[in-house]
């Protein structure tokens, strides 16, 4: 039997394949020169199975597409304070290269806008690395999220130095206001070697898929940043990463995201997918135009929109039962499903509202698939409660999900 | 035994309780008359517990609150075409009294603002109603999100229609552009009912746990809006609900929100619950002051953070085995847990890399706590699939989740 | 034999009669319905004469063409810092109908922009007037400007006041920041009044004369409002009188000027003549299209300009030259033309730079034609400093130029 | 007897000397350091004399006042289309170092901003020359204006370069607009040596007097511009010369004026006077604080605002009499003072009010002290018409300011 996933998304690639609309990136010559037919798409889910339609395997340049990383690196490397103080998360409601600085401290508005990448790329790695180290900083790291060791394509370097004025000057003026501190040519000479990383899009849902999987690369279970650094970057593309088109994404498509000049687009849903799609034509937002339309496919055909209310789960609450008699008696209560701080709530007022008349009480946790931080918190609160009232309370824990002690990565 | 969540709430009132920091609203004589120590903090869950801590039940006028309420009321009696054309979805980066009309259409940059919102207040009810229903239909639809008859407060009117000049222009503005077509002051006549609307932090958590809950308050089961809807409501309130802070908000609380000048705060966390807290004193955002403290406490602690990624669920595929032996032999896979997208892929996966030698297939979703559409559809379709190859498939599925059908609102 | 001015104003008007560009202005039902195809030109001389070609005496109402004068009559009637600060004198760079406020203040950016516009109709009157009186004030004042007694075109006023909603947009904004501190639509109400005063071109010549004629209207010979006043209305005029062509008039034109929707546009050249044109479609900028043309026509045949270098006088000194011989000899200083701070500082210097052995001296100045202040007070000053080293100095001054006091419009 | 002058110049100074408001320009190194009580102010006529009180002789470099003699130059050396097409000419309303490109050609708004001065730069000398060779012209060009050879401070130089973040990424932006074709470095260089060049006061009085004069150095009388293009320059400096500020002074001041960060101010009365003032202290708009005084106080004083409406001048006509009897009788006009458009409208129309009888007609212009072009040609065309009207036309012009031929300048 072949599986579904990639009759799904053939499928919906042979549906956009007509779709001839948008123009290609026209200011570098080299990405002008790119065949504007490649279409591609693939998922790769959190346990590392990776599925793709099309020209799956196709390498571009990633340009814009590696900002989140690159942000997800810096804030790694530095530390959030350091990062924030140099570069806001409010969306700029602008195109991707307006050069949008806050008034007075020349802060860029978020890092998924040039000025923002530009610092950001500034912050990568050791503090005042050489230039070489850092590029070499952020393309190991994006080696790391792709699993696979990527490399700079040096003729489109050379051709966007041909070009990046617009980048010079967004360079000079964050030197003005102090945000970048070193030479702006170098700076500008590293984000574009940045921008030239070579990927497929198999790399990119990869990549994606890290970040849906909490930093810990799927495919190599390399843990490439902390969960805290994937929730920021996450935030930070729903609702910067789309630029001007942020709202009608956000609202439309509901995946985190980041496109880039080359045609790449990547979403990323937390616990379950990274998302990959490869188009070279862009909208008037300068968004793959096909890359759009078959993200809005995957949210309305599979409810992958992070607004989308779950279907309520099953009673978290199994049964709350005796077991024996008299002093023998045993209260259980057995719990199923995810427990996350509203089961947790459910499981608590089991007790509350029906105290258990039985010295011994025994929490089933044989059929809980998964448990949250705040969720072992409060059952391990409810028990010392129940301990203070005179109960012996013991856990049926196969899995040790209440006892265990949890990492730093959640 | 005390449940711990009024404990917990009444933990963090008394923690914030020293920060007089803010001031209040000073626009309004009959808002800057509040009490400014007020505070208070509601939970209300999916399933319509409501716990609440400090002055739960003080009475104040809704205010900017009513915004993602009135836009889920004038998307459903309009539809989303109509209410679309007129506002938009973008975040403005903006301060909620700015006009932030697109250039050229005159359209609002999105209901959260005060222009989207006067604009929105014309689209609830009926097509072209005479005002005085209008008001009338707002005030029910409220009511019906918070479970209870709801009234204006009439002395909060009139002051306020005497302070209503910004208002009054953005209205004005809005009838030049053709946005509003009809006498801008009764529109802001009505508006100012709408924010006049007597509200307790008990009805704002309810009425945040009724889109928490997809549409359906809570405690009266009373389905208010469909869940396509409340899902454009919350990607509205997550990128526009703060007004300028939104970035911030988005990264550090990442909860769909909503403020207003009366010093309320909601949140909605989709699937788990509704928060409400209430403390007159506002920011320089004009957001409540500790109503933000509390908010970040309470993703700190409780993991409600949107971006979150969720802990790694234990294996979807409990046990994959056979039983009896020959011709008789049947192959059980046992799943477990939430069932969407990632899951039903995952149990696709298992039987196309080990395809089942024995004619019957056993789906056992007995363990399964809950499942949605796609993972549905992708199921049936694997017992299609399956089916062709000569397989017989049966379900063991005790809560009929794969085989009922859904209602729109799912 | 005929006149050359009225020749030459009708070959003008006969060269752009053919250009048929620009568009009537929609937004208002009775300015929509005018005949495109009116125009006339006329000149008012400082003196008082009067030439036209064209239909000078055709009635349309003045629009914002009043805006200059009702800025002149709130200076006079309210003085310089009460109207200052209410209303900036910055360029706005922008469309008449942009709201321009001042970030904070809400102060509008100059009197020229509708914010401005309506702030100063405010202004005009008594403080604190009733509305009508301020009306009938308005128009009283525009009627001494004219030379005539004006009425208002009641129809318009209707047909204005019914989509009034952008000026009422903006009398409410100004409102809620307290520059204007009555009811708005009364403002509006007058505001709009004063621009439909019903005015021909030949009184807009003579309006624009009287600014010309530092505030004396040349016809009547009425003072309407003090030197000062003109001062400033055309500064702010030549800077803002333009909308956002205000560069490009400013270096083409070099005319103080202004320009209504209905087709009017004015220009004032200090000390020479009022200028009026009259056509009814207008360019893109908001300006009437053949109007522009006739302006730009009058500078490059006229030399208008007011940053034209004027020709080299002759030699303010005429002759310096000693009559008589021995003890009764005389030195003569003999000068001509007009004598500005230049001329008198010439003056000055033949003295320094050759000290009149003579003890008479005579500064012979049958032949000035103007003195201004500053020439008048340095050339007492140097009788004095000549006296005071011995000299006996007269004038011979048959128009008593320098002796004579000057009042307040010189 | 000393003159009036500097003893007005000195007593002016005296007055504001002990303003010590403001702040020296403290982003480069070099003008931090430069002495803040340094005071001057200098007048030069536009016959070539030269006044001055208090540090005249003080180099300092000359910064942002070279800004309108460089347009002077490009205007002069490519012509106005080649300028205009590249740099606009409306006022910014923005701070000098804005970057106020318009939107979508990123034309700067105007030539007194960095970003119009640094194209400006680039236009002066010849199509596409070798940087030095422009930087050769540019000084060359200045020191024509100043009349004597200027130099370049190569320490300022240094410092600036060091310092110019701003001002590269302005270039860089220009080049990525297209406006700028070559390498911007290098562009940024040759403006900073531009910026650099050492003035005096007395320096900046003869330039601004050479602007005066109609392009023509009144010391050298070298022409060194011509009168078109001073008009250019003045209209630009009158609108956009004083920044952000440009509205207070022109109603203020109301003298076309440019300011230097380096505390140098320049203003250019057309037809009569250049002024220059020095003093480095800057007030909040970046302009030189005692120097925005002292040109308060010489408008005052002197009554230099360019829309300050002269004097009436003397009746234009003397006398109109009739010499002689019968047929030897001649009807004699006599006139008198500077006649342009106005004068001479006035001398037509003796003749229409009154046709003369006499066969011959003199008209007498011995006592006219100038006459501009429009009024040179419109007696010429009364005397045409009077011809053709039978009459004998002669002219007693002993100046010969009717027939003579004009130049460009004039």
């Amino acid at each position: 039997m072949r599986s579904l996933v990639p009759d799904y998304l053939a499928d919906v690639l042979a549906d956009v394949a007509s779709d001839t609309s948008g123009e290609l990136a026209g200011y570098i010559p080299e990405l002008a020169s790119a065949d504007p037919d490649r279409l591609a798409a693939a998922f790769a889910t959190v346990d590392g199975e990776v599925y793709g339609a099309g020209d799956i395997d196709a390498a571009f340049t990633i340009q814009s597409v590696s900002k989140p990383f690159a942000y997800a690196l810096a804030l790694s490397d530095r530390g959030f304070p350091a990062v924030l103080d140099k570069v806001g998360v409010e969306p700029s409601g602008e195109a991707f290269n307006e050069i949008s600085l806050e008034t007075g401290t020349g802060r860029p508005r978020n890092p998924m806008i040039n000025a923002g990448a530009i610092t950001v790329h500034s912050l990568a790695g050791a503090d005042d690395p050489e230039p070489g180290a850092r590029v070499e900083r952020i393309v190991s790291g994006l080696s790391a999220f792709a699993g696979r060791p990527l490399r700079i394509d040096e003729a489109m370097c050379a051709s966007e130095m041909d070009n990046a004025h617009r980048n010079l000057a967004i360079a000079h003026m964050l030197r003005s206001h102090g945000i970048l501190t070193e030479d702006p040519r170098a700076v500008v000479d590293g984000y574009i070697r940045q921008c030239s990383v070579l990927v497929t899009p198999r790399d990119l849902a990869v990549m994606a898929g890290t970040l849906a999987n909490g930093g810990v690369n799927p495919v190599t279970a390399e843990r490439v940043v902390d969960a805290a650094v994937v929730r920021q970057v996450l935030s930070v593309m729903a609702t910067c990463g789309m630029y001007d088109a942020a709202g009608d994404w956000a609202t439309q498509v509901g995946i985190p995201a980041k496109s880039g000049v080359s045609g790449g687009l990547i979403g990323a849903l937390p616990g379950q997918l990274g998302i990959a799609t490869f188009s070279p034509r862009l909208d008037e937002h300068g968004n793959s135009a096909r890359g759009v339309s078959l993200f809005e496919r995957f949210t309305t055909d599979m409810g992958l929109h992070v607004m989308d209310v779950p279907p309520a789960a099953q009673a978290v609450v199994r049964s709350n039962h005796i077991r024996g008699h008299g002093s023998a008696a045993v209260r259980i209560l057995q719990v199923q499903g995810g427990i996350r701080f509203a089961g947790a709530e459910r499981i608590v007022r089991e007790f509350v509202a029906d105290p258990p008349l039985q010295r011994t009480v025994v929490l089933d946790l044989a059929r809980v698939s998964s448990i949250d931080d705040v969720a072992r918190r409060m059952l391990l609160e409810l028990a010392r409660r129940l301990t203070a009232d005179g109960h012996d309370v013991s856990f049926v824990d196969p899995e040790s999900l209440v006892t265990r002690s949890r990492g730093s990565g959640g």
